[in-house]
């Protein structure tokens, strides 16, 4: 008896992906995942949660992020190679894995390139709308890159951002962007430099490359209420933000363990206090105290809003049948035979059926 | 200019690898993974490694690891859920990759479940080959489930044991395992418990599978100048060897930190001393230091063997022509446009070519 539907791994490549986003709509993609996020934050103390596991190298990082609830497993694979822009190759790329925790079956492994910038975007976003001064209507985008229409896109939509102030040191990224984001109601605006961008702006997000200690926003910029959303500091020695710049700020991080690690915090004593965004989003902590305070969202990336982005791709490509199983795990009609995958000699005596033989002797006179 | 050849992922499925093995011979294979292990291990300073991450649950444990040179990343995804046969599922499943740790593309993806059989056995292979009284011609094998067939080949091929002695509790098991093993040459002897497969075998191999403090071997069964190879005690609360064995052995490990929490070695305290096997096999430590000592390979399978056996899959399915490239990563024209993948609107616009433009003015003009 054949078992075909036991091991099956889902695939979502990056074309069904792209598919489900644009069969879906970018808003509507944004709204799906920073639910699940919203969701799954919810319930942070049902989940087995660990920093993520770094491998570094001269030029780059490769990572591995894995969480799990009693259900389910989730990891994702995600590099890091801020120079690969000039070999034609993407700075992050990644993909993840969906896996039930009762049997280890690897259920859905998903491309998480593109959904990693959508995941990021819905995250800050969901951060916001806590942290943010409520009417917020502009925002600084420092570096406009790979993820910045997703930024951009993100606080129009879940926000209702109508304006997005430009930066960004390589002008032909900032020109990518405008066309990219022409017909979506956005006010665009090219600044000539950061501090052009932040000025007025009530919501500075910096989403930069460069693995290097850089400063993309100090405190002169900085105007009261602000919230700033710092994602682009994400890696022992790279960062962003002027350290002056969280301690006049009230700091919020994802995983406090691993942003202690990779977030700009890691430029900060190990007792700088911040808060847990799980805690502000189910009200077990203030999140902004009032409309001078400024906020800082020091992103890095958690494992959970990957677990929630790959369950959100999951339920979207079933209900528009997109993806394909692949063969990742052998199907054995007896599991503990798996030597019979490479038995191709004696492979007819068991399509003739010797399952049913458990007296040694007897089997010996049939074969 | 589409850059087709700079992101794809080759993939090897569960059938690819099981048609390289039977291309390839399973002695072949046995033979060539051992090298690239042995290769590997005599360069064991080259890589940067870390214990496996494992999210342990009721009935089972998922768990990555990672290894990485200066050039090559590698990582398996592989659970273990002992129960998971009554299912008709696999004790073990797993798949891994390869990444350039240059730019972080995942260049290989390839089922790991049958190829982590193979470099077990190849790997206790390579330890008894260093450990094992020289001559060895009879082998004890307990545990007689999925990787029992590829231990005796191992052994058989690359040590010259002659004779397996068999057990174990589920007899439908041996059943199986003397059916597949039937035509290799090796003299398979059935026995009724544990003591009478050990007694007079040069080497005993535990390959079980129970989620528990087993107590496999005991003291009294051990023999002076046995060879022990440990292979299914590999998981906290997960041994086979009673505690004294140990005591009574030199006692060799893959890699300490993570053989201290995972192997049988879990049972005695921090300071009980052990050899990792690098060091014996690049001749910097004793191995086996006489005909009447007792050694124990007290393996858990390390990081940098799916590394080996990940290289020799995709060596020989290069050779072979096997395998198929997949779309795990996007193709980008332009690796700061990753927005390009949901733009079907303007699509066309991109196909005319704007991306020689640099002036955003006249680009507006354009469009």
């Amino acid at each position: 008896m054949k078992r075909t539907s036991l091991v099956q791994t889902q695939f979502l490549s990056a074309q069904d992906v792209a598919s489900v986003v644009t069969q879906t709509g970018v808003a509507a993609t944004l709204h799906g995942i920073a639910d699940y996020i919203f969701d799954d934050y919810l319930r942070w103390e049902d989940f087995d949660k660990c920093a993520r596991l770094a491998a570094h190298s001269k030029d780059g990082v490769i990572e591995l992020m894995p969480v799990a609830d009693a259900k389910t497993y989730a990891f994702k694979y995600v590099n890091g190679h801020p120079k690969n822009h000039r070999l034609g190759l993407p700075t992050v790329m990644a993909f993840g894995v969906l896996a039930d925790v009762n049997t280890g079956i690897p259920e859905l492994l998903s491309e998480l390139t593109l959904t990693t910038a959508l995941r990021t975007a819905a995250m800050s976003a969901v951060a916001a709308r806590a942290l943010a001064r409520p009417n917020s209507t502009s925002m600084a985008l420092i570096g406009n890159g790979a993820q910045s229409e997703f930024q951009a896109l993100a606080f129009h939509h879940l926000l209702g951002i109508q304006e997005i102030r430009l930066f960004d040191t390589d002008r032909a990224a900032t020109e990518k962007l405008m066309r990219n984001l022409k017909h979506t109601g956005l006010r665009l605006i090219v600044c000539e430099n950061i501090a052009q961008a932040v000025r007025g702006a009530d919501i500075v997000t910096t989403v930069t490359a460069d693995k290097a200690n850089a400063t993309i926003l100090t405190p002169d910029l900085i105007e009261p209420g602000m919230h700033i959303n710092g994602v682009g500091g994400d890696c022992p020695g790279k960062t962003e933000l002027h350290a002056d710049v969280l301690r006049g700020a009230a700091v919020f991080v994802e995983y406090e363990p691993q942003t202690r690690i990779e977030g700009d915090l890691q430029q900060l004593p190990a007792d700088f206090p911040v808060t847990e965004l799980w805690q502000v989003l189910s009200a077990q902590a203030p999140g902004r105290t009032g409309n001078a305070q400024v906020t800082v969202f020091d992103s890095v990336g958690f494992a959970l809003e990957d677990y929630s982005a790959l369950r959100y791709m999951r339920d979207s490509a079933r209900r528009l049948g997109m993806g394909l199983p692949v063969s990742l795990i052998p199907e054995l009609a007896d599991p503990k035979d798996l030597f019979s995958l490479i038995r191709p000699l004696t492979a007819s005596h068991e399509e003739l059926d010797v399952t049913g033989f458990t007296d040694f002797k007897e089997l010996a006179l049939c074969l």
